[in-house]
C-alpha cells in the first residue's frame, strides 16, 4: 500500500444500506474507539451524509488527520462521488459524498467501494509488488484486483467488477447488469437459494436455509451451492491465470456457510490453473467483519497531505 | 511506459521458431536499420544464442546502449531465463537468454514473452495511469496487461494467459494446458479451423482455407468462425468488466481474417459490458508485424542503466 501519510489517527466509516460503522485507528492498525449507528437511508443523502459525520466526531474526529469512507456503488475515488448505487439509500447515486463530508468535518476525505476498502486492508499486508485478486461474494458478486501495492480503479472507477464474468454455469441466466450469463447470476446468494428453489420445488426464505437443508443431506441444497461454488471457483481460477496473482482472497458472506461451499470452490480453482501457478488456493480475508471500516482507514491514512483543507487539519 | 533511461539507439529482437527479426530502433521509435534471419531451432540454445547475437551484431548492435529480446514462451523478466516454452526450438526451456545474450555482446539485455512486448509497444502510447488489456489470437490465444504505465508479470512472471479463462463456448473441449473448457480450446486459429471440421465433415488444412469458404457463403465456415470470434468477444467484455480498461487491443492472426471475425468479436463484446463502460471497443494493434521488434526495443529503452555490465556501455 502506498507509504503513510497521516502519521496520527484516522476515521475509518463504513456505510451499508442498514448501519454505519465507524472507528478511529492508530496507526499501527489498532482500533481505539468504534461504534455503530443505523443508516437514515429512507430520509436522503444529506441526512445520511449528517449522520456520518455525527458518527466521525463521535469516534473521536477532533483528534483525528483525516477519514476514509467504504461505501456500496460505484464510487469515484477521484472526486468522493458517488457514480451509481441501488436506491437503498434514496438518492444516492450522484452524491458528492466526499466533498459533503469535508463541508461538515473539515477534515480530508478518501472514499472508494466498501470491496475496495475491504481489499485495501489485505493488500496492507502484502509486499509492494504483489498482485492480489480479491472476491466477495455475498447478495452480489464483487471484487477488487491491487497491482503494485495499489488498488486498480480503471476507466470509470469500475475496476473489480468479477461478478460480470461469462460463466459456463450460468449460461442463459439474466445478470443484474442487463447482460445474460455472468458469474453473479449463478453464484450470488440469492441465485443460489434461486437455483435450490428451481431445481428443487421448495421454498427457502435465505440462502443460511439452503445451507442448512445441505447440512441434513438434501441432495438439491448440496447441488445448489456446489453449482455456485463450483462457478465462483472456475472464474477465479481463469482470473488468476490472467492475472497470476500472489493472493487470491474469497470474502463475503456466501463464502461463509461453510465448507462444502468452500472445499468445492476451492476444488474448481485449483482444476483450472495452468501448471506454474497449481500451488496457488484461495484464502480467507485476515479481516473479518472489520474489514471495510480497517480498508477504509487505510484509504484515508493514504491521502496525500496536500489534499487537507487549510483549517481543520494539524500540520 | 516507464521513463527512458537508454537515451541513444538500442537493438530490438523478435525471436520466433522459424526467424529472428532485428531492428536497430532510435529514441523516438525510428527503425534506423532491420534484418531478418532464420532461427537455427534444431540446433539448440547456444546456436540460438548466437545467431539472435550475429542479428543484433549486424544491426548495428555496436552503437546501441541496450538489447531487447521479445521471445514466445513464458520468460522470467526479472532473470532473463526462458521459464518453459514448447519445442519449437531444441531445448530452450530453462535456457538463460538474457545472460547468455550479455555474455555474447556486452551488453545489457531485456527480456519478456512476445506478447508482453506487443503490448510494450502499444502501452508508449497511452497516458501513465492508463490500463490496457492486449489479447493475442492466433496458433495460440495470449495476452498482456498493463496497469499505472507497467506490463503486470505477477507470480511466476506468467500474467497475462486469458486464453486460460473459462468459456461458456469451450465447454468440454480440452485446452493445451491441461484443464478442459478454456477460451483457447475454442478461439484459438487451429481451434476455429477443427469446429469447422467437426461440423462440416470437410477436411481443411488451415484457418485460411475456412475464411475462405465463408467468404463463399459456406455456412460451417461461417459458423465456425463466429464461433471463436463470440467466446473471445465475450471473455474480453467480461474482462474489461473486471479491469475497466481504457483501451482493448486485440492482435495476432486470427484478427486479422476478416470483418466477418472482427464484427462479431465486436458484437460479444459489447453486450457483456456493464452500462458504464458501453462506449468501449476492441481496436486493432496499433503497430503490424513490427510491434514485437519495436516492443523489444520499449523495453531495452526502460532498463535501468544499473543494470549495464561495467564493460561494453557507454557513460
Amino acid at each position: 500500500m502506498t507509504a503513510p501519510h497521516h502519521p496520527g489517527p484516522v476515521v475509518g466509516l463504513d456505510l451499508g444500506g442498514t448501519k454505519i460503522a465507524a472507528a478511529l485507528v492508530a496507526p499501527d492498525g489498532t482500533v481505539l474507539t468504534r461504534r455503530t449507528d443505523p443508516t437514515p437511508a429512507t430520509r436522503g443523502p444529506a441526512a445520511v451524509l449528517d449522520a456520518l459525520a455525527a458518527a466521525a466526531r463521535a469516534v473521536g474526529a477532533a483528534g483525528a488527520t483525516a477519514i476514509g469512507v467504504a461505501a456500496a456503488g460505484v464510487i469515484d475515488p477521484a472526486t468522493g462521488t458517488v457514480v451509481s448505487a441501488t436506491d437503498t439509500i434514496h438518492g444516492w447515486a450522484g452524491t458528492a459524498l466526499g466533498p459533503g463530508l469535508t463541508a461538515r468535518t473539515g477534515l480530508p476525505v478518501a472514499c472508494d467501494n466498501d470491496v475496495r476498502a475491504a481489499a485495501a486492508t489485505e493488500l496492507a499486508t502484502l509486499p509492494g509488488e504483489a498482485v492480489l485478486l480479491y472476491a466477495a461474494v455475498g447478495t452480489g458478486v464483487g471484487g477488487a484486483v491491487a497491482t503494485s501495492g495499489r488498488l486498480l480503479h480503471g476507466s470509470a472507477g469500475v475496476a473489480g467488477h468479477l461478478g460480470h464474468l461469462p460463466s459456463p454455469e450460468a449460461s442463459g441466466l439474466p445478470c443484474t447488469c442487463g447482460a445474460t450469463g455472468h458469474l453473479e447470476a449463478v453464484a450470488a446468494g440469492p441465485a443460489i437459494t434461486a437455483h435450490y428453489r428451481r431445481t428443487s420445488g421448495e421454498p427457502a426464505p435465505s440462502l443460511h436455509t439452503v445451507a442448512a437443508r445441505a447440512a441434513h443431506g438434501d441432495p438439491h441444497a448440496t447441488s445448489a451451492i456446489t453449482h455456485g461454488a463450483r462457478a465462483a471457483g472456475r472464474a477465479l481460477g481463469g482470473l488468476a491465470n490472467l492475472l497470476a496473482p500472489h493472493r487470491v482472497v474469497v470474502a463475503g458472506g456466501v463464502s461463509h456457510i461453510g465448507p462444502l461451499y468452500q472445499d468445492a470452490l476451492r476444488d474448481a480453482f485449483t482444476a483450472e490453473l495452468m501448471p506454474p501457478l497449481r500451488g496457488l488456493r484461495p484464502v480467507p480475508p485476515l479481516a473479518g467483519a472489520d474489514a471495510a471500516v480497517l480498508g477504509a482507514a487505510v484509504l484515508a491514512r493514504a491521502l496525500h497531505p496536500t489534499h487537507a483543507p487549510t483549517t481543520g487539519a494539524p500540520s
